[in-house]
């Protein structure tokens, strides 16, 4: 806990405008993440529920709410749009993803039917388990596509006061970084050209950086990190927030191995396994798209435990993760965690951690935090990766030189500073 | 992490005195614990293992070791002798114990034989489990049994440079606070009158306190927290760390609640069962000695979870923890925690954690780096209550108007911070 | 499995009546198992659901259908009337009870409200955690309490073809068999003289041997199989089935520790703890309560083993079972099983069972099985007790001498045995 | 229970001739489970240990032990010889298994040291994680490896009364039956042209046959059940046993599988997911050897649910087995399962098993087992496929056009069948 890089925000000594008027929030992808958080927030508007997991509405700093620590958009006043490769609408959606069942359903019901998929930028190639889409921008190059989202972007900010973007999709394959991302220049030629390194994710993002909005990105694509989007948004004054929602296993990773390490025990092996059976298992089904999860799934002990400080400890962990598509959980989730432990004496013991979760309803309050935050950063006049979100992610987004923070408590610890210091005048 | 009160120890401003000469540690019970520690001890000094557990020994604070920051006792300096009812000496206990065998205990075999119980100031009334003593203090009063404790402290004292009281035998009956506990006169009144509401753990931390060295409290005994015993130890100068090592199901307790809570997360129920087979488990199995346990791990979680700040999320948990004894598991220890969580739109899931753990192997490097840590606080001039140790009990004594701070994490700040704040010149 | 006892049934050679009419089922208990019982054939009969996990409705022998075999009642000509010690109707336990919800409840309204608690013989001393009741017969003493029961029943069977009668209400307070219950002459003179002995259970079991019905014991309390009884059920040509539905944990218990034994693989110990938070769970969190059900439970571990052929393996086992009232799981029920085995070399290992289950889901089909083949051994002329149908039961009720079969292989070979027998001409 | 079909051995009724004399063993690898059977066998001929697991040692049919209904071979009478790619002996195998340690160890030195792994049959392309063996047969064509083999087992005839092979090697990789398995004369060609379709395992079961002793495949390996190994055997008068030892997962899957389709509770999906550290799992890390051992493990359910049956129940199940290679288990193993049952009303509901076991633990009491009714079988004049040891194998070898009986209860009592049937005279 002592060990945490100051957080990027600090140097900046912000003061962000006030939160008024509508904040319009164009989310990638209405499946079940999407649908979840639209039903919920329609509920607690109508006072029929509360928005259980959400620090923007349920924290405190020092026993003083978040809210009147900082100026934040309020509920009522957000405007929802979103892109999906298949025409369906929230309603349709959340009926799909069977999270709300019956009576509670049709209270949400005409909220949620006002959110109809608009036509997608979409590739195949690469999220090769999606057939069949019907909803797809119809163009002739990827900056043809960039444009048409552009547009919609456009039209929705002459509707809204203000607007951010939330990568809320499925995984894509992973690829690694090319020629075409190290430079703007290289970039758009190669949006013009089509080149087929770059992936629709990045085209959301540089959508939204050239339309001057906030992008967050909720899934483990490789996407705005690359270094032609960070200097775009470093000149268009865009925040970036990322990457991967933090739900189920390695929210549990982050929360027990840093006290596993306070208490110098060493590990022998962790081993990590998931079944889930909705469109994001499904998706991760494909080697491709699972190894950009894997990526992003092992970094995170080998950062916690800082095995170069401690080899005899933790320099020879077995860590495996396993990701399974298996139909019968449907929506829900489950992970199941083997830790191998040694005590005093070299003693062996054993973790077994079994976390029976649903994927949606772990991302719902993530998503409703960043957006709040991500809009929050931008009339705070920062730009560029915002690591005080740390918080929120699987892989935090640091800038170039630091190193990522992955402990909870330690992550926790840098949002409270980053937030005390936007305190409202 | 940010509702840690400042630790008591920032207003003195101690500049502890440097650790040399040897240092003596008079253990109550020589049992699966002690041994354990002993053995560990035994085989670090010849270079076959290592401290692994203890902070005292592979700690950092911002990587620089916590030996370099503050002075601490060589291992190769510490003196044991221990008080036991039984007529037994550490390597019996260690056989018994099993968790060394074969050649790795033949390695220890001296360096325990020479360990031998002295005779203990003991009551089966607070221990009715306990059958078949064969090595008691034989005493008229309670108070003959205190002097003849003093006079096995005095002769330690003066084979040692310095020296502390570690308890760490089995867990008496629980009973309340009475008369004879609220002054120094009453209470030396009750020694002299026998007084039954007196217990043997409270005659072990008088005597400490009256050799004047400091006294660990590793059960969940009420021992020296109680106001003739606190006054005694400010007059004479004696610091007194409690109160029952944090080492499994409620460890792992204060690692992942306060997670949870950082999420925001509600919690319905958590339900807590332990199964253990050795002398800790058969104690208790008495309901007497079982209260006193159930008070000190029930606790844990309210101050956690603080539902008065949140009672919507965990204004209404069915928290229960159950202790079995169950012959089969030995020394070795099982926990299962069943977590009942809710998220966004209230939307139930589970939590399961099952912990395949052993007591001795997880107290053994608490113990030690409570007294080397207690040992610094007396060369610090520290009296009284020691709460900057909470990192490693279950139920932290306090100064009076202060709350203890069970999160790992913070408590793990708390102890760097005193740590750095009595920094060697 | 070679050691099965032959099943009694097979001395009569019995030929059964064909089971046209109506079958009046009389429960007793108007809670969760009742209502989702009659839930669930509301539905069938309505074409929207199937029986499963009963054998009367999907079981075959050989391929041939259960049904076609014995001639067994059509669930289209079941009656219901049910007692209950509070003044209520399924309908109103079914929405207690939350198994089934919205528009699936809608279903069934009808069908449910329909059933509606007549006044029960109650007395609290025999499960004090039932308060406020406020639907019991009103009656001087334990004989006029019977007599009404009677005079419901005489009403039932003039309605219906045929009657049974079945316990399906809380486990009662545990009391050993007293000079009341050793004569059909002292159990009524006991039932004259409200003899504190004699439990409501025994007081319905003795009116449906009064009334010439059959009787099945649902809950472990000791009932019909007292002497007195016994005697006047074979003098009425009543039979008895009992006792303790078979569900979770022992049902788990009797797969899986024949397999071990089949293996010859060792036992250490078997610790079940359980949490369960309905009625069920409340009333069971009373120690007397809990007595009778412990009894039931501990039982059936000594006779899957036979530790006499095999102390080396089976000789010394710490068993465990623990109840505990743990209101987040409502109707739901998790059992967790930790068995230590031993095998080669007594090398130890461990099997660890966690079933997440649900009392009335898994008893509703035992219920259905049960009252059907209840009375075909009724048509079939079989009275007394009925050990063929130890498959559904935790603790089966067997004729004097001999030995109670667990394994639910062995049982089921034992069901099919008799219900060829059986077989329709 | 009552679908078993008749034990193929009931037609011959076999009289066998008395086990005297030595019973030599030819054991194909020479790892932890054959190091971990011998010194389990020198440790009971000490007196120091029971064959716990072993039926042949501890089994008794309606309480006479079996040795006294048929005649076995004595342990004192068993000689054994290894083949093994590496230089090693039993000893050396035992220390790396780890199973025995210290003074048990050096109890069973002598007796080990004396089993020296012989050139084994080697060929890396089916077994390619095997790297730098260093104890092959050098031969041209595997011809010539069979007639090495042969020759080795002729010179062990000529030592002992009767000999069996039985191989406890590694898996191989997956490949089809191909042109040379269809005939003696196609296989026997495809020897001396070194057909690249030949497995290592066909030619040790070829050599078997040719002299003319009984085979037990230990492993998943496509063996000895080609036409061409089928047709000799049953020229050659030689038993076949197999296949792959019924351990863990599966052990326990026959054992509740069973039991929850005697309830008729419908079953969703199967999850098996597996941990192990030894040589076998690091065999199974390379996909084409899980592929053989995969096709195995994903039979068993199918067979043992009968979804044509009860396609409502189990036609539509998502069965998913997962073998992983993790270092930190060595050569224990850990087995999780989550099935996702249904009850009544279509409920869900959750069974989770968790067993924490040792292969060569397991599986050394099962070898011990087959090695005495292989010899038995033999004597019995009994030659082809053995089903009657189902008990004991993943995938039941059955005679064509029969089917594997898979659960437990039932493979015992077509065991015991078969065992009564050859009782002597």
């Amino acid at each position: 806990m002592n060990e945490t890089t100051p957080p990027s925000v600090s140097a900046s000594s912000p003061s962000p405008a006030p939160a008024g008027g509508t904040l319009g929030v164009a989310v990638v992808g209405l499946g079940a993440t999407t649908s979840t958080l639209l039903a919920g927030l329609s509920l607690i508007r109508q006072g029929k529920n509360e928005a259980v997991g959400s620090l923007t509405e349920m924290g405190e700093i020092d026993g003083v709410a978040i809210r009147d620590i900082v100026s934040l958009a309020e509920l009522a006043d957000l405007e929802f749009m979103a892109w999906d490769p298949y025409a369906t609408n929230a309603l349709e959606a959340a009926r799909h993803a069977r999270v709300l069942e019956g009576p509670m359903l049709d209270l949400v019901a005409d909220d949620l039917a006002a959110v109809v998929a608009r036509p997608a930028a979409f590739d195949q190639s690469w999220v090769s388990r999606l057939e069949n889409t019907d909803n797809v921008i119809s163009a002739d190059t990827k900056m043809e596509q960039a444009e048409a989202l552009i547009a919609d972007l456009e039209d929705f900010k002459s509707r809204c006061d203000r607007v951010v973007v939330l990568w809320s999709a499925s995984t894509e394959a992973y690829r690694p970084t090319s020629a075409a991302h190290l430079s703007p220049a290289a970039f758009e030629l190669g949006l013009k050209e089509n080149d087929p390194m770059i992936a629709p994710s990045q085209i959301y993002a540089y959508a939204a950086i050239r339309a001057g909005v906030g992008y967050i990105n909720g899934s483990p694509n490789v996407s705005s990190e690359v270094p032609a989007l960070l200097e775009l948004a470093d000149l268009n004054q865009v925040p970036l927030v990322g990457k991967d929602y933090k739900t189920g296993q390695t929210l549990m990773k982050t929360i027990v191995a840093p006290g596993i390490r306070s208490r110098r025990l060493g590990i022998n092996g962790w081993f990590s396994t998931n079944i889930l059976g909705n469109r994001d298992g499904e998706v991760l089904d494909d080697p491709e798209n699972f190894r950009s999860k894997e990526v992003t799934k092992l970094g995170v002990l080998e950062d916690l435990l800082k095995p170069e400080e401690h080899p005899e400890l933790y320099g020879d962990i077995s860590h495996m993760v396993r990701i399974n598509y298996y139909p019968p959980k449907g929506d829900d989730k489950e992970g199941w965690d083997q830790i191998d432990l040694f005590g005093w004496l070299g003693y062996p013991m054993q973790l077994k951690i079994n976390f029976l979760c649903r994927d949606s309803i772990l991302a719902a309050p993530v998503m409703l935090d960043l957006i709040l935050f991500t809009d929050l950063a931008a009339r705070a006049g920062l730009s560029g990766i915002q690591d005080w979100l740390s918080f929120y992610v699987k892989e935090p987004l640091v800038p170039a030189g630091s190193t990522p923070i992955h402990a909870l408590a330690d992550q926790e610890a840098m949002l409270f500073d980053a937030l005390t210091e936007m305190r409202s005048a």
